[in-house]
């Protein structure tokens, strides 16, 4: 048997945030000092490295299982599939929902049982749950639901990543200006093909590896870089660059590995779908990758949205492939037969990648 | 081959509140009137329902990670097996680490990555998770390392029910003196042996179920019964009387339908480690298992920890199973051999049940 992806779906925020708008802010380092240069260079500086020129924010009446549910809607339309005959709704996110203007996480109860309360499942067998596995998420998501179905416990899944982080973040931080929010959802299901026939079609590798000795806090929860905001009140933070080292070694590293474990060519593959975090690290991640092989990549090979989507965590990459197989991301297409890798990275610290073909 | 519990171990904090530390409390009704009864009767009362005289609270400088990991520790050395073999390490929590005198709650990095960090492991290929699924988590995530095993991926799981619901507490509301604070945890090992041989161990049957379309919004996060009190702070909140009957229907024929699909005869059954939510609640479920089966349940089949433990969530079966099969708690054991069945219900809302063979 194989696990199919049969349907795709995201929600993108239709309020767009510039990198002007940015710029009357006032920025601390994790010191507590003002930045120096003026916002100017610090939104240039910014732009050149991370790419990301704009991002997006939900409306302030939205939560995250909201938009979960709004990109699940359109992957279940995609399918063609009956809601009812799902098996599992499974929600990638980190923060829960956090109502706008309040600070704290609403988990409870989970995202998916909102999502599956929302599109008015009654059927009592289709399981909701969540994950937090940081921005790799919704691939994690997506290996276990390939578990669930190749174990027999499921023939159809609804796999989503969503995340408002503009809930979460301190304006006075300069990394604020990266996130963004978003949700991206796909239909998995349960094929009969033959696994090891010619066109064999859908997942066909995963691996995951989880770094917590030195790197479990690299992304961590603290206050804000402004030391006259309150102390008890915690924001997104990250280590940049010690998430850089970390991401341009383990990513390729655990790409190749997922390649080899599949006994696949590198020349074979055709897309690259990586978390969108950051553009020049994304660039590193696959120049590394290509370099292990004593290759450079090709043209186009790798799709990118985090200049005008920013990096909406556990989105991105469902919601990537959604804009590349509809055919919304000019220069992009998925064709049968292809052989393409999701790839992720992020908080705590996690590494994942799944070698699909289409 | 089959998936068997190898260890167990739990974490009870030492710190015991006992019901008369509530007399002073003001307690309102969900409308915000505040209970015409006196305390002393409110108590009285509350101690018939739910059969709660004490709780345990975890100290001022703990969190729910911290726990975790002293259960997890304890299990590990319980297995005698080097965590370095550790395939997965999946905490179930609902509220994530809630620091004292903090109201929100901290989840990035995950908790599992946490635990996984304070354990000092180091292999990569330790994939740590955590999972949001209400209080029947720790049995989902068990669910989700059989999986894992019977599909390859996995040959050694720890799994972890965590939780410090006095974090989340309103004390102005009835229902605080039903949360505690605890954390279980078991290794879960891949065996080879035969499952249809005659002495089969491990994992026999699971079933889950997910119920959202009237049922989402029993368990949720919502202001203090006391209007006084800011409106923008949120606990735990639920509707006692509308889980009470949604449990005493459910729970019963979920075990029922994972006994029947299991092909196993109610007689065989030797003990039924339920969620520890509410005496009555669990006496009223026990009793309408039988009687679906024309039956009354066997004197001692339901080992109970709430009158002591209160309700630690996620925590309360794993903690259960650890004490008898430690044999600290009196009057029950287990043996080689036993047929056993865990089953849990909460937030979501999720039903759930496995049936084992020690």
């Amino acid at each position: 048997m194989s696990v199919i992806i049969t349907g795709t779906g995201s929600y993108i925020p239709s309020s767009v945030t510039s990198n002007d708008e940015f710029k009357d802010h006032r920025f601390f380092n994790e010191d507590g000092e003002q930045l120096s240069e003026n916002n100017e260079v610090i939104i240039r500086k910014f732009k050149a490295i991370t790419g990301i020129s704009e991002r997006r924010y939900i409306k302030a009446h939205k939560v995250t299982s909201d938009i979960a549910t709004f990109a699940a809607n359109r992957a279940i339309e995609n399918a063609g599939i009956d809601p009812e005959t799902l098996d599992y709704i499974v929600v990638a996110h980190n923060y829960g929902d956090v109502p706008n203007g309040h600070h704290q996480s609403d988990t409870v109860p989970s995202l998916a049982s909102r999502v599956k309360h929302q599109l008015k499942i009654k059927n009592p067998r289709c399981i909701a749950y969540d994950i937090l596995f940081g921005c790799p998420g919704w691939v994690e998501a997506t290996i276990h639901c390939n578990a669930f179905m190749r174990g027999g416990m499921a023939k159809k899944c609804l796999v989503i990543g969503a995340e408002a982080l503009s809930r979460v973040v301190d304006q006075h931080d300069r990394d604020s200006m990266i996130y963004s929010d978003g949700a991206g959802a796909v239909i998995l299901e349960h094929s009969p093909n033959q696994e090891n026939s010619e066109n064999r079609q859908g997942i066909i590798h995963h691996l995951t590896a989880t770094y917590t000795l030195d790197e479990a806090h690299f992304i961590y929860f603290g206050p804000s870089y402004n030391q006259e905001e309150s102390r008890s009140r915690n924001y997104i933070k990250m280590y940049g660059r010690k998430i850089y080292e970390f991401a341009i070694t383990r990513v390729p590293e655990a790409m190749k590995q997922c390649m080899e474990e599949a006994g696949q060519e590198i020349e074979k593959l055709k897309k690259v779908f990586i978390h969108q975090a950051n553009e020049k690290m994304d660039e590193a991640i696959l120049l590394r990758f290509y370099k292990l092989y004593g290759l450079t990549p090709p043209e186009g090979i790798m799709p990118l949205t985090i200049n005008t989507l920013g990096n909406s965590s556990v989105a991105t990459v469902p919601t990537l492939y959604d804009l590349v197989r509809r055919g919304e991301l000019s220069g992009h297409e998925v064709a049968p037969g292809d052989l393409i890798m999701f790839a992720s990275v992020g908080a705590g610290m996690n590494v994942n990648a799944i070698l699909y073909q289409v």
